[in-house]
């Protein structure tokens, strides 16, 4: 099974950006944590990141052709994005939205997200470990 | 490390209580599920569920006390009971809530968690899972 | 056919509370009545109060198992409780909201219940005699 | 005692009207069903229907002029009609509102009815059987 | 100049209408109040009340056709008739909202008026003596 | 095909109203476009307008009798009008609404329409061209 | 019978303010006008203006004292002064409202007046000849 | 004269409970602290404390039965439970609620209270000598 | 005559996602369709559909310099895109915004649209024909 | 230590105005009251009224450059005045916020208070002693 | 060219107030820079400040009269006073908003500012040097 | 010093966009007349415009990496765009936020801007010299 791991906008300065919200783990750091929790599954995972949301509504779209499970962190396009859930909508696998910190606790305007009334669940505030999480949940669920 | 994993309201019914959105295990299935995990990741995990907001609130002091952190599912609650927040404001270890549905894919009610805004992380949607990963995260935490 | 009546938070305190709104009846006196009505009628009656939302929830549980339609008055807890919300969503006879007074013509606070959503039918403003046209109406249900 | 039941629009065309949730009983049934009722109870039962506000109006005013008690289907003018509210706050009698489905569990704007605030009570969700349960309670009240 | 005064819902009613609220001047009085009052100030005034809102649309298009100013209690319509503002917006005189009691001082949702929107100016509060004020101040100008 | 083209309150005022708006087409120049517009297609098409929301609802409950697609002009009833949503909800051919002009453009009040809800489309601020749009339209389905 | 005529904040500047929307009646004129129009109905007015709201408190307190009639026009207060609204609360005699303009037709902040709730009538975009018709009232009633 | 000292969810944690905002002041002392005021003033101090909702609606109806006055830190309760607000509007002595921290400084969720509505007065802020003022309070009213 | 038909994000995808509500019309189907209608109708038609807005903001850009017409199909971005709006507002000829479902029928946050506050005029809910429909009407308006 | 009691608009008039809201005690005697109880406390009390916001203004800068404790009845300004807020905020000795009457059973608009944001403490509706309560406290603390 | 330097509540505080928001530029040590910033440009600088919203309504009266450009620190008054806006809607030359914190980034409450509405443009957020840039743009403007 | 001077969606087509509310500077008038400014300065001045958010959101990027401080006209994803306040977040030196017309006296939706809440200053509604300013002012503080 391949995994879409897909990054919104500003998530490439990942250890760069605020580190005492996200923490000290930069992207490069992410990516192989993540490549390594896949070959440790046996799941084949690609993560990308972009700021550019045609790019990143092709790579949803792409991953609703595959029927390929995705873990999305949207970053702040959760609270905007409306092009973006419609194009999640079209998902045929599972799809988790991760967010590193927990948004429920931060500023009112990050508290909704167009992106959890498709999604089939919701990690928040668990680090870079929240996508380490979502990827165990997919390959268990690959199990059933 | 102990974990104390509190559950509120109705939870007791887990199976019994609409399956097609809660799934068919049932608390005693939970019970013995987290039971094990606890096992396997060398933590004692206690798993316990009331209806009783006071007995609830008792269990939340306990773990204040104890420094226990806490997996905590409060059900109705979150939406609702500022007491139970200011409880687990109390806690010095940490908070994951976990919701078995996807509470921000449901009716609008169910979208704002008093218990969030003082929790550390938040799982939603992944079904009894949900409490299997935040055992496994704040195994990984204890680690650090 | 077992009905289940049920009562909320201060409604021990019937004829006590502000008789001007709620009339003159006792509670010993509601029971009395609607003992007497179901013997009329045909239907075992069972007439509970309680303070207490857990124990509420708990004989909700039971009507639940047991198959039992509920004429339910949820007191102060219908404008609240979304735990007692979730629990009646669970029974699979009917269930008639009873308010004694005209909760819509009162404070602004009262106008939405929770219950409601998960009812079948709503009484509200006949007074006690609330309770005793709900009895008649699933009793002629069963008829059908 | 006369008692006047009015139907506001739409309420002509029951049974063929969406009959999932207004059930088959047909409006000439209802008024059927209703002057049986009235002759059991020793009341003079007059049943009405109009699509026309100014009509209704009428009627209401009649009734407040005759001292009748009024059982009113108010259909969706309950949300929308100021005018009809005022029209029913010069009764002298009992109003009892009453709704065949439970408007609580409908559409959002459905939920606040104009008419609720100044009506006795409020009978909803139970059907055809509302308004025989609301004869019954003005009957019951005629004895005091 | 002809004066229109236009009368809606509930207004036939006036003096039987609860009096504590809307004074003891029946409608014939004011009637007669407002003819005599024309009289004196030389001005043609036509009295008419309605509770259907399609004859009230239909004298406001005459009015607007005349090209006659209007003095307008719009009743209960003030605050739900859309259909009625818009046909105002298509008098080319003035048009003189006039309310008998202080609709700001009463419920919430008689605060607002879809008709002061496109009305002239708007007296409430001063009794029947409001209708007189207004056809004052239309004579007034009309010697301008 | 019969179609029923109905038009609600001040659209008889057609091109004598707010002509800068509404354009210069009186409702007698709609009536004979709409008609040949029918011929032209192979339509029977019936053009009716009505201040009377009763008269409306008749028609529209005879629309839903014969089964006959409607186009509905309802002007300042979209925005009020739950009634009118109810009799349009009962029809079991098309519906398009038509508004001539954009009402997204103009005040707040008229931004929202009952009517929308229960329409399969929505043509507005296309002038009277917009009811040959739909006309058209529902003759191209028609050929389905 | 003394009346005050209180004028508010800016109204020293009419007809140099916005002569387009106030008329070109200055305040001199008006205070003129007034006193002319309380010879004619024999009565003493008195009329005042400040932009200073302790005075215009202590005008307030001393019709209350005094027991006088109060025609106000609280300009921009009107929607901002909870203070005048409490000093009017305590006036015994009548209070009418009196703006130039019609303000229900203006800005949405200036749709709602503190100063209603508390008086007897309101007089909105009549021009300067709201006043007059205010002291015509009053004078009216003091026959009575 | 007897006073009942009611404190709701989590105030049995006082002093152990971010002392930062609710003093260092443990529950035991607070007990102490009162009795001794209760016996300087001659009042017979009854103080409880519970985190069970139908405990607390108990003693309010034991409050309620004897008349005796109360003084009440309803915690959290106070912005959620209206079970709570309706055993309180059936006390006859008077009712002094109490907030150890300022309320309306805090988060905007505890602004609001349902005690407040039925309660005579509220002291917020003045730490655990708000319940000291509000003793010598009672036992001032006593006096008259 | 050169006609711009553009379209917004996941619009691509036209006839794979979700057809039972966009049907099955392809992306393809609808630009051959598009440009018989235009050939039929003597326009030049010219279709585009990007999921990128700057790319979006250009064509926005040289229709506005260029001086063509647009049909519109802004997608997602119309409850979003403050920018598309501003853009939008620079054209100079007609702008026909087209949605394929009906968006007043869907979730409450596709009611609102920014692009109709700038548009000529909207068609919504009659499937691709509704841009068929927009082109015969701006080469109707052509014709005058 | 000297305190600062400030009273707001409308005080001075206290005893004369709605005695059945705000007791019969006259300002004098306020004064009186207060003048003494400092006496007997051993605090240099200053009691000043003023209906200019100016003026309370200045009080306010100069208890912040003496750092003297202020016991504040803001009367109207509190729902009102962020001048107010924005002076009280330079104090810095402790602020209490008194109140005669029960605002938060009052009327909707006076619930929020802008000064309760920056006082230390709040008290409201103990009539004139709510003031007498404030310097006790002052005093208490004034100990520590 | 006289340009009128108006500030509002407080800010004759400027320095002793909250400096870490206000900076430590004293009052005295502004219109020192002001002057200063005048003779550069050969701008006649008038420099005032009030806590006295009828003198600042005065002021605003003249610079009308004088046809002066204003640089306006409204200060609180920006969000609560619509005589203050009322005043400056008078004024014939340009009017510049100026606040020295980022009123934007502070409460909620300070979003909005009832002048802005009236001016011709606002800066904020630059410390006292907001006051010169403003003092150096209308001198550019004067050369036009 | 290097400033980075970005401008947002429309931006270059300034003086081709309503002339009437922006100017008529053109935009390479615009990178024209800051580049002199910087050079009169002393500080180089790169000034960039894009329709293209990821472009936008990179250039944000390499200022927060350079250090540089940035002047923003963010245009209409002010209101829209949390990714963009995301981005600016993690600039270290100042930002100053420039719009060229007043927004606050324009549509509400133009009111709030997501970037005000992190920058250090706004200017709006001065034209194009708010950039020249906003260097000016950049200028001045690097001197500190």
């Amino acid at each position: 099974m391949t995994v879409q791991v897909l990054n919104g906008p500003n998530l490439g300065r990942l250890g760069l950006r605020e580190p005492e919200k996200y923490g000290s783990t930069t992207y490069p750091d992410l990516v192989e944590l993540l490549g390594k929790t896949g070959r440790d599954l046996g799941l084949e995972v690609q993560v990308r990141q972009t700021d550019d949301e045609a790019e990143m509504l092709r790579w949803v779209h792409e991953a609703a052709d595959a029927g390929d499970p995705v873990v999305l962190n949207p970053g702040a396009w959760s609270h905007t994005s409306i092009a973006l859930r419609d194009a999640l909508a079209m998902l045929t696998a599972r799809l988790v939205e991760v967010h590193i910190t927990n948004i429920h606790a931060r500023e009112e305007f990050r508290h909704h997200s167009y992106v959890s009334g498709v999604a089939t669940g919701v990690i928040a505030g668990l680090g870079v470990q929240g996508y380490v999480l979502a990827l165990h949940w997919l390959s268990g669920q690959a199990d059933t």
